[in-house]
């Protein structure tokens, strides 16, 4: 297994900050009403729990609440480890704060990045009274959440990161549910510690079962990708709520916590390609972030559906089916043992449909323990769809039984909109039983579980994030095709033929040089859409043909105002193959990223693309691949030849390099034709860097 | 509007399965601990909360629980309107029902259709019994949920339909969320009464403000859309969970209840043309459903998101948006206003973040006034992400004590996983307004309320289904392409020029008819892919090319085993334009459907098509066209001219009167081109109607 190369910064010693042994609360006041003091005891009371003190820090007091307060945090005699600011006054505090040189400061002002540009402005003076200090800056625009009280629960845990405190709330509330939560991340604007820096921490902490973050945008793409890569290979999976699926969510995400959001596909593209599940809702962040600390790797992909009714077993089963979860013919002897105790006329291959009665005796847990015994069964999910005590207590209480004698993670769906049964809220939340309130969770959460171990199974293909901020090189000028081919030419990705020709009688001649019709291209770079304009004919035969041909680019492009006539290009025609299109875009959070897509109205209109960040392996290169949806094509549809896919992916691991190499912010091969026994780019825009 | 033309059969008069004077219980116990026993007196008591009266009868019995008892049901001394078979012997029981011919008679027994063919016979026996007595069946494998106990609540109810009880089971539940419900009808296998006889029924309460349905399968596609085109006409909106998205699905559904679905992509469209939610999940179906009863019609279609973060209204605004929902800006004096109670750092434009402390007290209700009286909010949405009693407490009353100031619908997320806070449970479910747990369920919600009224708004455009049974036409021989072609000349539909040639001789004289290149084409009727063959040859130009086309079609054809050349067809070739797809499909289960897509790999790979039951509206087929997904294509993409859509229009219509006429039971053409100033059919593939 690669190690981990995150060399560029070290580490903040979180450990002092969710462990302190000294916290200087700067503000604290112990007036009754006021929200100085409210805040100043549950930072006290936090400090306590976690073995170590809180010392008030307030010219204007001599004690607060029976303890000495001094006049400022320097006058602290011990060490300081977090200091926590109060006061509205944040620039003479971090002064201060900095000649003192705690290990951190939390910042709870707000009217910062979140407010524009001039509050972006007042947040990198904030981290510049702290510079040479060594002190790390948790907010500002943070909250009190990271002092909330953590229940004491059994079982693995989530560590929780939030952008915005209001937002984790109902993930946190999970406690309620006996979801055990170790650590809440409210990480605000991020000036300096971000998202990055918890996932990284969380990840090295024994205890941690998942990480549940949400997240309005990320600073840093490069960090994130590290410390996504770490947790990787700690293990450790991470399930995350970012907004920005639109225009109007990344606009008020910015106004929010001061975040800029990149290009949501690529941000999907970037979490898959690190194993990280991306849901919509807090609700599915909390379940999926339950079912990963709760159920270990799965022995088996496969699904079995075990439920007493017919109705629910045929809805729940098409559900899991439509979302691409196998459900396994289970095996013959599983199905003759589970024959003695349901009768006949119910279905048992899977799902299994007891019919209800059987749960209500002795034969509710053989049937459990049998299909458990089953090696062609994974996961075991148990759809309580209607509560109905005298049978519904009964089978929770073999679950919750059965449960302790499997690694199998049995999901148990509780159906019942009230959710006041004792079955649900003491049996099943005092076990360590998944459990969902939905179906839609429920599949939601299990893909994901399937997906990440899918993933985790091939941790060893995944490369390591380069070391160091990300690279977020300045457009430069457009190079034309001739241009952008020769750039290619250097990377390895072939080419049509072409002879790029001065003049008409240039053209002639380079076309007699072909054997049959030519292509015929007008040359500008300012021009990026030739085909629009009638500046690409194909099936150009004779001599006759090419002069007019030339003669009306000439005409065409003379229209087009600033346009200037580069020449004309004779190419080599190619007929058949499947339509591509690979390129390099530069997104605005995660830097250079590459891109795979079908060709025409596939990617223009039904948006089939997908994107990888590298450094990724030519086996991701070919899931990139066969993740578009009109994969199908490229296999031999209606009986064409299949592509050439070794080719393909040769294409886009050169793109790769050339991404990695930083020569451009953008390429648009399009196309690139898949024929059986190669590929060959047709045409070909980039667009170079600005020379710093 | 059109009046509604059901006249094929007379509606049961359900009336008296629901408020029955006297219900005869055939079987009835009195022995303790059978379940005979215990479903007796259920029906007793809900018979008599019906204000009727429960009459058992047993030949084995005097009384029953103190009552008199019949040895048979042609005992009873009073007209019947139920009869409740609680016996295992159900022929007997039939046939003394169908001599006292109360109205209504209701099988619980299990094992008719669901268990297979033979069942299915068996419930066509059962349906015998009854023949000429004038009885309906409710069942068989129904069971008790028609007797429960519907709690007094206040608003419009939800009227309950399902095909499983136990499915029913979480839906009914919503009662302990104070939702009301008026009827629940358990349709089981539907061998005579079937969820349409219960949509009609229930459309026609006037205390219905929905309808929800958990259906497995449709056994009669007219009988249906007749009930759902007069539940539409009725203004009772209907929101439906079906199952058989997938092979697993359906093959499942029908051993349950023996339902055969249609095509899931026919399903969906018919739905929609008949204005009915489908959602996914049972909790969803209660959501919306609920949403449905309690909101009126929307004044504006407009949605006002209003929450006392910027968190959680830019979560919640993403969502909506990617929902394709509109958040409008606010009206300039509504801003202004709002300006008086919320910092000026706080955006209100919508979302309108308050922050949080305005809600503590009374800026809290005028806000709220004043978001409402804008007139561009149709929709006030207010999420309440973390429970937060001193805050959200009166952040609820103000929300509950508003809401009966308004006609406008104000939607509450609860985001709290837990929900056993007051505010909540207490406050929340105790008022009127719609409550949703999840922002997935409320968005949801949201998008089936602005569609139904969408659809509500344009509810004369809606043509009358037609009467009596669906039309299932058997499969018939595949015409080839000059005979399909034929037909379609007979609606009107255009074609491209096309001359049928027995021989070479004949092609090449044809040919020359056109001026430029043309079109070649076998004829061969066992041919359905003629391109894969390479029997369809663009730009074939001169003679020689002419003749060596059809020899070279003349010796592929003959290597096509079972195929013979039925001739050569010389077509006008025509260039330029957007293909697309017309055509004709016949579904199991509503029979003859026209099908519109994009041509090529839109359809092929991307599934991009859809589906309408005629008769529908030209408008209709205007929505048809606009809602697939590649219909920018059509509009002018990439510089292109707009498609001729009048004229698209004009041959979808042409399809749908083909249809009608029950000529096809097939028919493809594909594809029909669409050019700036008319459409032409390229190629046509129709299978015929067999001769009864």
């Amino acid at each position: 297994m690669p190690a981990d190369n995150d060399t560029a910064s070290t580490p903040p010693d979180l450990d002092r900050l969710f462990h302190p042994r000294t916290v200087a609360v700067i503000g604290a006041s112990d007036t009754p009403g006021r929200p100085a003091t409210l805040n100043w005891r549950r930072v006290r009371d936090w400090a306590a729990r976690a073995g170590g003190q809180a010392i008030p820090v307030n010219p204007n007091r001599a004690s607060v609440d029976g303890i000495t307060t001094y006049a400022s945090i320097v006058d602290v005699p011990d060490e300081v480890d977090v200091a926590v600011l109060l006061v509205n006054d944040v620039d003479d505090a971090l002064r201060a704060v900095a000649k003192k040189g705690p290990a951190f400061v939390i910042v709870f002002a707000a009217g910062f990045a979140e407010v524009g540009e001039d509050g972006a402005q007042r947040q990198r003076e904030l981290l510049r009274l702290l510079d040479g200090s060594g002190v790390r800056m948790l907010g500002p625009n943070t909250n009190m959440n990271a002092f909330e009280e953590f229940l004491d629960l059994p079982g693995k845990a989530i560590a929780l990161i939030t952008q915005s405190g209001h937002q984790g709330r109902p993930v946190f509330q999970g406690q309620e549910l006996g979801i055990r939560f170790s650590h809440w991340a409210p990480t605000g604007n991020e000036a300096d510690l971000a998202a990055a820096d918890f996932i990284r921490y969380f990840a090295d902490q024994p205890g941690t079962g998942a990480i549940a973050a949400y997240l309005e945008g990320v600073h840093d793409g490069a960090a994130f990708r590290r410390a996504a890569a770490h947790a990787a290979r700690q293990g450790v999976p991470i399930v995350i709520v970012k907004v920005g699926r639109t225009a109007v969510g990344r606009s008020w995400a910015q106004s929010h916590t001061g975040h800029l959001a990149g290009a949501d596909d690529v941000t999907s593209a970037v979490l898959r390609q690190y194993g990280i599940a991306r849901v919509d809702g807090l609700d599915e962040l909390l379940d999926t972030a339950a079912l990963f600390a709760r159920a270990r790797r799965p022995s088996a992909p496969g699904v079995c559906v075990y439920s007493i009714s017919g109705g629910t077993s045929a809805h729940l089963a098409d559900l899991l089916t439509a979302a691409g979860i196998g459900l396994p013919e289970l095996a013959a002897e599983t199905q003759t043992a589970l024959r003695e105790w349901i009768p006949g006329y119910l279905r048992i291959n899977n799902p299994v449909d007891s019919g209800g009665h059987p749960v209500g005796d002795w034969r509710g847990r053989k049937i459990l323990d049998t299909i458990l015994a089953d090696p062609n069964v994974g996961i075991l999910v148990v759809p309580i769809t209607g509560a109905f005590p005298p049978m519904s207590d009964k089978f929770v209480a073999d679950l919750v039984a059965v449960s302790e004698t499997t690694d199998k993670p049995i999901c148990v769906v509780w159906g019942s909109p009230s959710g006041t049964e004792d079955a649900y809220r003491v049996a099943l939340l005092g076990s360590q039983l998944p459990v969902f309130r939905t179906f839609g969770n429920c599949v939601g959460a299990i893909r994901a579980y399937l997906d990440y171990h899918a993933f985790a199974d091939r941790i060893d293909d995944l490369l390591d994030p380069p070391a160091g901020p990300v690279r977020m090189p300045a457009p430069g000028a457009v190079l034309n095709e001739v241009a952008s081919k020769a750039l290619l030419a250097g990377y390895g990705v072939p080419l049509t033929r072409d002879v790029l020709c001065a003049d008409a009688d240039d053209a002639v001649a380079a076309a007699a040089g072909f054997s049959g019709p030519v292509v015929l291209k007008a040359v500008s770079a300012a021009i990026t859409h030739k085909s629009d304009l009638g500046l690409v004919r194909l099936g150009v035969a004779g001599e006759a043909a090419v002069r007019e041909t030339v003669a009306d680019f000439e005409r065409i492009v003379a229209g087009q105002p600033g346009a200037g006539y580069e020449g004309t290009l004779v190419c080599e025609q190619i007929s058949g193959g499947v339509e591509t299109v690979v390129g390099i875009a530069t997104d605005a959070v995660f830097g250079p990223v590459v891109m795979f897509g079908l060709g025409g109205v596939a990617v223009e209109v039904y948006r089939d693309a997908t994107f990888r960040v590298p450094p990724f392996s030519r086996a991701e290169a070919h899931r990139m691949i066969a993740e578009v949806r009109g994969f199908p094509l490229l296999t031999g549809h209606r009986g064409a030849p299949p592509a050439d896919l070794e080719a393909l992916v040769d294409a886009v691991m050169a793109v790769q390099r050339l991404a990695q190499d930083g020569a451009v912010t953008e390429l648009d091969i399009n196309p690139l034709v898949a024929l059986p026994d190669r590929v060959v780019a047709l045409d070909a825009l980039a667009r170079g860097v600005r020379d710093a």
